[in-house]
């Protein structure tokens, strides 16, 4: 065991990592004298178990993506990316494994443990006083953070990273399904967006797009021009967004087989031959992706569609999700066969139940898999949890040697803590149920804790069927996050914006809208928390500190000036909010009623808000600004010369607004589009100083509303020189 | 098509019923000529579809036992009743299948649909405007009701026959578990319930008291001596509950499968040879239920039990539940066989999938059964339904025979209109799940809509491992529910009240206790509702018009003088709750805590009421009484003697107490003991009078709150002649 402290103060403990996740960047970690430990640990059975205590006001946030409340407390949770849409409140892992936590009360800590295989946690589940993590392993790191919890945060978050950012088109609307399977049917999308005048960026590939589900093939029947046919789209502004699996198809001719074949980058069995499973295009092997070579050699393939002027990608069935391996099958059918004409008793039926259901999946697959990692051999189930994130960064390495200096849109569905830096997720394969939709807004938090800013879910859910209000109301919460996607499975009711009623077209529509109208602040304060390693979506708790903001399970801060309060409950017309101090509520069921001023101030405390299946709104805090603009199409079309300021301002609100050119990594080195917006409001006239570098603004209209509830609108042409200090 | 209308007012469309259910006991229906017929019918594949539409306002309830929220609007249902524990937000049927709706808003009517076989309901699902109604057949009748929404319940709840009403002991607290398999690990639970002094009246015998799962054996090995165990635990205070599976084990020398076969009293297969489905005891035949000799035959085995003692039942996995049949198991064998060796398609792995995961509850099972229904060949699909009902009305119907005056327990999974005469039921195989939690709340009115009063959860869930806070939390609520009953099953965590640390165990301690000090009201209310054919449990919308009222999904109006607010989320320790008036909160966390006059007022509107782990409450409606008394460890020894009696008094409440031997029928003719408690609040002085034939009534405590919050505490001595007014 062995003691490291860092620059920023994190303390380290090693017990000697089997293997480098490369999820730390931070290099300035000193060995040190031995510190007291937090809680207790015990070693049984080459596995680790870590206790602490938790006091009674204790909030245990993070854990990444995975399924109940912010509070993760009164539950068991395991770190193991797994393939499992059915994830009912009894589940205790989803696709990604995000090893990070914050305990919030009476003493503040984090804890992030560097770890790849199998980490489980029992937050106050069996002992309500007691967080107890168990590690199924020996060798490992551990890293403990104290002071507030945003800072822990930041501290993390700066520790792993800086996280991804998409281009800026990411941030419209995003359409999806399996499958827009051929040319006439994603046309017939686009034309439809168009036809209906609802904003849309982008469509989505799934599976069917290719030859026989083989990676980096197009299906020349079902898009016989694909080139001219992507051409066509990006005129229209619409990019295609074709998906790319885990498994590359045995097919002797295939070039990505017979490459991999050749030069032995598929993951292995134990004997040393490539690794049979079954997925989409039947039987696979899986590229391994821990192996730097291999990892080069896949990202390559993405230049193929690159050059066909697809822009982005989605990663998928990366955990890596395996139907059946062939001699589990086998064993499986085996099984079955002895039991012909046997008087079976019960146990013997529900084994051979369970020896088809528990075909997928399998533990005992991923323990049978094994991976070259600097000439070393392991074990696939020691180092699980990479195999997603390393999957995703060879398509992200592959990006930047194609250009270094352009974005590319980039999400996966596997996923582990270092990731971030590679890729956006979309939170997998939910259901269309209200209960998704709450977890959906639960989930945000700590998804950001663990960097993933770029992230959304599958809005009106992937499995089942759509209700008109379900889509409604998950749309209307979707508006906020960056990755706005509705998508849906094969089999399930048609969900695009127009499939469920007149009534629900109008309110997707103007929350579409009001989703473009957003983007100057959204796309701010994305580039703030990316840039300044914080939160995008927080629960309130971080930033107040009464005792009601400390339990609120169903509210959300986005960015620095708005407090979400959604609804995701069927046949609610309207909600109970907490206010922890006075605000402003907008209205926002259509932009253009903004000139109706749809503002209202309410007071610290509980309110009932009516919203209509059409409304929905937002909460500005007071002496904060957000910053809109006129619904476009595209975001490309976003009009940046006239924008529109809103603010409940009792004496003075700054707003710094970032913009940029939207693909390239020029704001890395800050070279970004800043104006600083300051309002002061001195006895209820207005002083507005607006200080600039952005050419083309040419003018801001003001929506003020003071202690009395009064709006004034102003508008500042920013043509006239005195106005602009740059 | 006939038209028909009763002496009530109901009007019934009957398209000929091709089976009798017996569930309409109102037999003052006459031929009318053609009314208008509600909503629009289409008669396509002989089946019918009718659609009504419904305003933006209408609330949908009722469906009696189905998921989601007290309003069914926004998703599609079935009636079929479906062994399906894992109920997630998609399923559409569970264990009962009730065919009573009612829809209230602008014109507020009912509808009951009587018919025995597969009815779906899409209410306002595929169009947010319409409730469509589909009979998978053409023979069937239907009833329309008129009136304000609790008139139609009442004269439905007529119609169909007085609810069962059981032994006033079932109102104490019930400990189940699959299972206490033996008699020491029964002894330990009752002696374990005594030393921690926590009230209890019943404990469950699961599955494994039986001897190879055969009903109406006991396992000699596990229980020697099984009467003088009965006895020796009656003598405790402690009634022994055994369950009782639809399926016949087919063992040659088992009496109960021998005569079966000899009478020809099993349901058969289309050749005419009893049906073999697998089941817990191995292969079983199906008594034939809807046959009244195979009923009385079978009703008269429970005598056997009864004769040992044992004062009640449980019906179990009568939906029928069949894990797998003969037939279809040999299909799926062949079939995974025949695809042994060969290169899978994904398409044919999902269908080898299917095929053994879909043997369980197959409806090409069903449809492969036959009944014999007054010398009439009739397939179970047609009928499916009935099943339950009929298996639960042979019990009964037993139980009559045995002791004409006496009251049985008797429980049963599934169930179907018309079957409330008969017996109570559980909500059936839920889990250790919050959304289950909040699902039994909402619950509650659908099932007394359809008859059923005596009812309850899993309390703590049936599957999977609970945590501390669910069990208080869901305990806490079951406190109000007239069946309270801990369980759950093999594997899972134990839920017992002290398996889940120290603090909950305190907190389960006093709930439970609580649950005795409420049984004079709870028992008064269940037995008014009874009388009545009135509802126990509420939305508020049914007493309060007001807007906000409507939309209330988690708050119950209990009775007629409380309001419910139970917390069903985790980590909560409060909640907000709305108050459709001014009302009385009595913090509930331990009874003795009654003498801090621990009640406050509030006033119309939303509120934030503080209920950490320890702590749960009611509120009392103004000008309303609740009767309570002093907890005891078994219902039988609770005193009636002196009781207390809470008000929140503006100007005059009046009470009706109901009391009877807790064991007759005698409620019936009105044999009952009742007292009625009138309390005046004449400028801040309170007249009180009594009125009632109850001898051993003595005294009774007055808590009585003002409209200022001021509390009195005033004891009449009821053996002052003057006060009492028989």
């Amino acid at each position: 065991m062995q003691f490291f402290r860092s620059n920023t103060g994190v303390e380290k403990v090693s017990f000697g990592q089997m293997i480098e996740t490369e999820t730390v960047m931070d290099k300035t970690f000193a060995e040190v004298e031995p510190f007291d430990l937090k809680g207790r640990f015990l070693e049984i059975d080459n596995q680790l178990t870590w206790t602490f205590d938790l006091h009674d006001l204790d909030v245990v946030y993070g854990l990444g993506q995975n399924i109940r409340g912010m509070n993760k407390r009164g539950y068991v949770y395991e770190s193991f990316c797994t393939d499992d849409p059915n994830h009912t409140p009894d589940k205790k892992a989803l696709y990604g494994a995000h090893n990070f936590l914050v305990v919030k009360g009476v003493d503040t800590w984090g804890m992030y443990i560097d770890f790849p295989g199998h980490v489980s946690y029992d937050v106050g589940f069996n002992h309500s006083d007691e967080l107890t993590v168990n590690v199924k392993e020996t060798h490992f790191d551990i890293y403990f953070f104290r002071g507030a919890i945003t800072d822990i945060i930041t501290t993390f978050r700066k520790m792993i990273g800086k996280s991804y950012v998409p281009p800026k088109w990411a941030f419209g609307y995003q359409q999806s399904r399996w499958s827009y399977e051929d040319h006439d049917s994603v046309m017939a999308i686009a034309d439809r967006f168009d036809e209906e005048d609802i904003p849309c960026d982008a469509i989505y590939l799934d599976i069917d797009y290719m030859e026989d589900y083989k990676d980096f093939t197009i299906s020349d029947i079902r898009f016989p021009n694909f080139n001219n046919f992507v051409q066509t789209l990006k005129e229209r502004g619409f990019k295609l967004i074709p998906i790319i699996d885990a498994g590359v198809k045995i097919e002797p001719g295939y070039d990505v087989y017979e490459q991999g074949i050749e030069k032995d980058y598929f993951v292995n069995d134990h004997e040393g031959h490539p690794f049979v499973a079954a997925v989409w295009p039947g039987k696979v092997h899986f590229p391994d992706f821990l192996n730097a070579k291999a990892r080069m050699w896949f990202g390559d393939f993405y230049h193929k569609m690159l050059d066909m002027g697809i822009e982005g990608f989605w990663n998928d069935m990366n955990e890596p999700a395996i139907f059946y391996s062939e001699k589990r099958l086998k064993e499986a059918i085996e099984f079955v066969k002895q039991q012909e004409g046997k008087n079976l008793d019960i146990n013997t039926f529900f084994k051979l139940k369970d020896k088809i259901l528990n075909l997928s999946n399998s533990v005992k697959d991923y323990k049978s898999m094994y991976h070259k990692l600097d000439g070393q051999i392991v074990n696939h189930y020691d180092v699980h949890n990479l195999f997603g994130y390393n999957m995703t960064r060879s398509a992200a390495e592959g990006f930047k040697r194609y250009n270094p200096n352009k974005r590319f849109f980039m999400l996966t569905r596997s996923s582990h803590i270092g990731m971030a830096k590679h890729s956006g997720i979309w939170t997998g394969d939910n259901h269309s149920w209200w209960e998704h939709l709450k977890l959906n807004i639960q989930m945000m938090p700590g998804l950001n804790m663990a960097g993933f800013l770029y992230s959304g879910a599958d809005t009106g859910g992937f499995g089942g069927n759509v209700s008109p209000d379900l889509l409604v109301r998950w749309t209307q919460f979707s508006v906020f996050t960056p990755l706005l996607r509705n998508h849906s499975a094969m089999g399930t009711r048609r969900q695009e914006p127009w499939e469920v009623g007149a009534q629900a077209k109008i309110a997707l529509r103007n929350a579409i809208r009001m989703r473009y109208a957003l983007i100057p602040y959204l796309y701010s304060e994305f580039m703030k928390a990316n840039l300044n390693a914080t939160m995008l979506f927080s629960p309130i708790a971080f930033a107040y500190e009464d005792k009601h903001s400390q339990k609120v399970e169903d509210q959300l801060l986005f960015g620095d000036s708005l407090m979400l309060t959604p609804i995701y409950e069927q046949n609610a017309t309207g909600r109970v909010v907490y206010l922890p101090e006075k605000m402003l509520y907008w209205d926002m069921s259509s932009f253009e009623k903004i000139t109706d001023k749809p503002f209202k101030l309410f007071e610290q405390g509980h309110h009932y808000i009516d919203m209509p299946m059409d409304a929905f709104g937002a909460f500005l805090r007071p002496n904060k600004l957000m910053v809109v603009t006129n619904p476009q199409n595209r975001v490309s079309k976003i009009d940046s010369c006239h924008l529109t300021v809103i603010g409940y301002v009792e004496n003075q609100a700054t707003y710094e607004l970032y913009d940029d050119d939207g693909i390239s990594f020029d704001f890395m080195n800050d070279h970004i589009s800043s104006t600083r917006i300051t309002v002061t409001n001195v006895q209820g006239q207005y002083q507005i100083s607006v200080d600039t570098n952005a050419l083309d603004l040419k003018s801001l209209t003001f929506y003020l509303i003071d202690d009395s509830g009064e709006c004034q609108v102003i508008t500042q042409n920013l043509e006239q020189v005195e106005l602009r200090r740059v």
